[in-house]
């Protein structure tokens, strides 16, 4: 097992017995996902307990009329807790969540995870506490989806992107920024024109470039 | 101390040593709260953990621009956790909490609950666990905020404080109504309006009543 997975699962892995350890390597494999690919769905609501390797996972609402509104996006190195949330009593709610590129998952299967859920403190106090820490996360998307100005959040999300992948062209669609933040892709490309034309972004095919980063940091605080 | 309180601590009181249930008891003591005084705010963030006894405990978000959204409401029984936030290492967000009626809850002081999450594995849990509750309770608010029609709001609005209260006479004025469902007074007004004029209530000075509760219940479907 990969020295990672210690970290991610330092809560509760000294708290194994043995056998646990050796069972919960035995139960935990790869997951090659495509780009699109589902973790959670309206069909799929339980998979199990998923470490990230490589690639992002992004968990999103749905509105019956097929709006999306992103909540949050996993990394490699993070745990994703609500694909396996039928586990944890206390979440009663409905997510979608799927592979925003091509992603390299870990998923320690379900029903053994139940198990230890249910008869190891330590590996039931870590699952709530990482649902705790996505908790946060969706509050923080919900501050900005509520009390943010457009023009704010289209900045923090070009910001922190480019941070992310330490790199000035950021590579998405106007489409995916609009679902990113929360609002409408006609919204994006007025406030992406705006940027543009104060000299802080260019748009090209496929993505966005930050021209002025001083700039656009200051729209961001 | 009180059964009650037994019950609600049920996931860790057995499993604290003598000593520590008896200065858990010592720790413990009553807080009587007016309508409108703050659990939590800008000022008070971490209070201690909260028993309610009687009454009624909001928490809610506050915009720059003195918006309110609610994001749930505690009641008689309840554990509010994010007035220990600071507590727990995983809330990294700001709430205020506010008492909405005449209140009286149980607190327990923050650095002995502090030390207890920080030594007791079961206490630890417990908190994360009533975090993950009310994780659950904000994305039921996000996603009525998002999704639902207004109109849809008002009526499991009046629905719920219906049944919780068991009377058919709501008292709320229009304005904490708009609060209650993250709207504003004018829409809330105009809706209550319509609900009227449909034979589905009647406003009063006050408060509104029930007058068609087969109506009002379909439209929370």
């Amino acid at each position: 097992m990969d020295n990672f997975t210690h970290i991610a699962f330092s809560d509760f892995w000294d708290n194994l017995s043995e056998e646990d350890k050796d069972t919960f390597i035995k139960k935990t494999s790869d997951l090659h996902l495509k780009k699109g690919d589902f973790v959670r769905s309206e069909r799929e609501k339980c998979q199990g307990l998923i470490f990230i390797k490589s690639g992002a996972l992004r968990t999103y609402l749905l509105s019956e009329d097929g709006r999306e509104v992103t909540l949050y996006r996993l990394h490699e190195g993070d745990v994703c807790i609500l694909s396996a949330s039928c586990i944890l009593d206390t979440i009663s709610f409905d997510v979608f969540i799927d592979a925003e590129e091509d992603t390299v998952v870990q998923l320690t299967d379900m029903s053994f995870y139940g198990e230890l859920t249910e008869n190891n403190i330590y590996v039931r106090c870590f699952g709530y506490r990482i649902a705790t820490e996505r908790f946060s996360d969706v509050m923080w998307a919900m501050q900005q989806m509520l009390f943010m100005r457009i023009d704010q959040r289209l900045a923090i999300y070009l910001w922190d992107e480019s941070v992310r992948t330490g790199s000035l062209q950021i590579k998405a669609t106007q489409e995916e920024v609009a679902i990113a933040i929360g609002s409408a892709r006609e919204v994006v490309s007025r406030m992406l024109k705006m940027f543009s034309d104060e000299g802080i972004v260019r748009v090209f095919r496929g993505g966005i470039e930050i021209k002025d980063r001083a700039k656009l940091h200051s729209l961001t605080l």
